[in-house]
């Protein structure tokens, strides 16, 4: 095993381009192909640097930041889980505690130690900056859907009561204002009869 | 045009999606296909939390991810111009400059202004945090390169003399130990006759 602090870390580093071939379901907005976690997680760290002001309280945007450019860091070994699966939570949360030990043991301390404990904060969303982050995490994807439109929920099926149910209060506990926008959007894009 | 500022910040969070769509020379490590620039600078986000300690000074890793988040941003209107290319430094920075004015120029104030100026000091390459962040920007395909066997140095005919001079001085000036490493790797990739 490697102890040399530094060659642990490109170790690490190395091991994570692998999540650049994990694909998710939303697609690019131009619908040319399948967004993956490496690139959505970029999107979503720019997400946090530009729209901090609009979180529930103030939050620390550089934590915000760094939690979700790991917050999907797990799917090297599990793969992505789609908000709209049958999958149990109670599994898919054993495997991904299994895949943060994993990866994040590659690092040397106290980084290993570190990396864990902010994606654990992310996952267990209490904080104010976990709170923060997640709604990002379900803002990006809903305003694909609106854009693209309808995306995954049409490739699912999902009704306007779903979507309100699956991503509303995610978004609502985390910024109100964007939650207010975003079910905007929603309302008009399942139309007045639904 | 668009006055209100959210909505201002997401027109340029959506514009940006481009980037996914900007395919750098670069393979992922697993040479399954070529790396686009949104996940290259998730990458070196990446490297820049993990690394910070190894800069020339100490830097403030949040203002060098944050840089490394947006450096690539004006390849949306420009492309990807590779390091081993024959084009202009001088046409390629005014085009760059151009599509920075445009893009950041969608954000409200003050964010157009902050954005805008973090992309000029990472290409000005002045200041500590820019050194640090540039020779990231170096370390990461080089080792890419070493790891998949040369990489874009295959493809463009690029001899050890041509490795050492396009890469050694940046990454000397922002980090002489990631140097160190990387040109005991580069000349172990060469091997002892060139």
């Amino acid at each position: 095993m490697q102890t040399n602090p530094l060659l642990q870390k490109l170790t690490f580093l190395h091991e994570i381009d692998r999540l650049k071939s994990v694909i998710r379901q939303s697609p690019l907005l131009d619908r040319s192909r399948k967004e993956n976690s490496a690139e959505h997680s970029w999107h979503l760290a720019m997400y946090a640097l530009l729209l901090q002001d609009y979180a529930t309280v103030p939050v620390d945007a550089n934590r915000v930041i760094k939690m979700l450019l790991l917050h999907d860091i797990v799917e090297v070994d599990v793969g992505d889980t789609p908000l709209h699966s049958s999958a149990s939570p109670e599994d898919q949360y054993h495997a991904e505690i299994q895949a943060a030990a994993r990866l994040f043991g590659l690092l040397p301390e106290p980084e290993s130690s570190e990396l864990l404990a902010l994606w654990k904060e992310f996952e267990e969303a209490q904080t104010e900056d976990a709170k923060f982050a997640k709604a990002l995490d379900r803002v990006q994807p809903l305003l694909v859907n609106v854009i693209t439109g309808g995306g995954t929920w049409n490739d699912n099926g999902v009704s306007l009561e779903l979507v309100l149910q699956r991503y509303g209060p995610t978004i609502q506990r985390g910024s109100p204002i964007l939650w207010q926008l975003c079910e905007q959007l929603v309302q008009k894009h399942f139309g007045p009869n639904q």
